[in-house]
């Protein structure tokens, strides 16, 4: 039996851009009880000065399109380019520092187990 | 205090793609209690006639870049272009009926919840 491909759950990862915004746009593609997975559309965004995340669970995120610059806390940078990936473990402090206008994420975050 | 980000958790999604082999080259990107994301590098390799994929856990992927169609039992075909991403449900029999030699995917696995 094949109960089918809905056509909600299809799609391109860099089709149907939502025009530009105040911040970034964040679309969630995939929720599961394992992992959530979202499109990022980030138009040049960045994180305010002295904003941090710190995440409860781990984060799998790679830049589609664009560059992009992560900042943790303790100075460490990451400078990332289109198709780079990084791990992001829980509570580890991190920003953006910047990213170009056609930046665009896919983020995967973790649900279970920490 | 940042925990730093090791260096084997960071990587390109395109970059040191493996040489051609006899069938798909699976690597393990990031494992985790919720979800296992992995690469697959086709070289237009397809699933054998009669050869389903019957997974018991949900799976989320998209095709990086070239070319593949998926065939659903049933008769359901997908076919899939660069960016191009798609929702498995479990035990949704499918089978990969072909791709091209520049295929790569990223595969998100579901490990909990199913």
């Amino acid at each position: 039996m094949n109960p089918g491909i809905p056509a909600a759950a299809r799609g391109n990862l860099l089709a149907a851009l939502p025009s530009p915004a105040a911040g970034e746009i964040f679309q969630t593609l995939f929720d599961h009880p394992g992992c959530r997975i979202e499109r990022i559309v980030s138009h040049g965004h960045a994180s305010a000065a002295g904003d941090w995340y710190d995440q409860d669970a781990d984060e799998w995120v790679v830049l589609l399109s664009g560059d992009a610059v992560l900042q943790f806390d303790g100075g460490d940078v990451a400078r990332l380019k289109a198709g780079d990936w990084i791990t992001i473990p829980a509570h580890c402090r991190h920003r953006v520092a910047s990213t170009s206008p056609d930046a665009v994420w896919l983020a995967v975050h973790c649900c279970a187990g920490g």
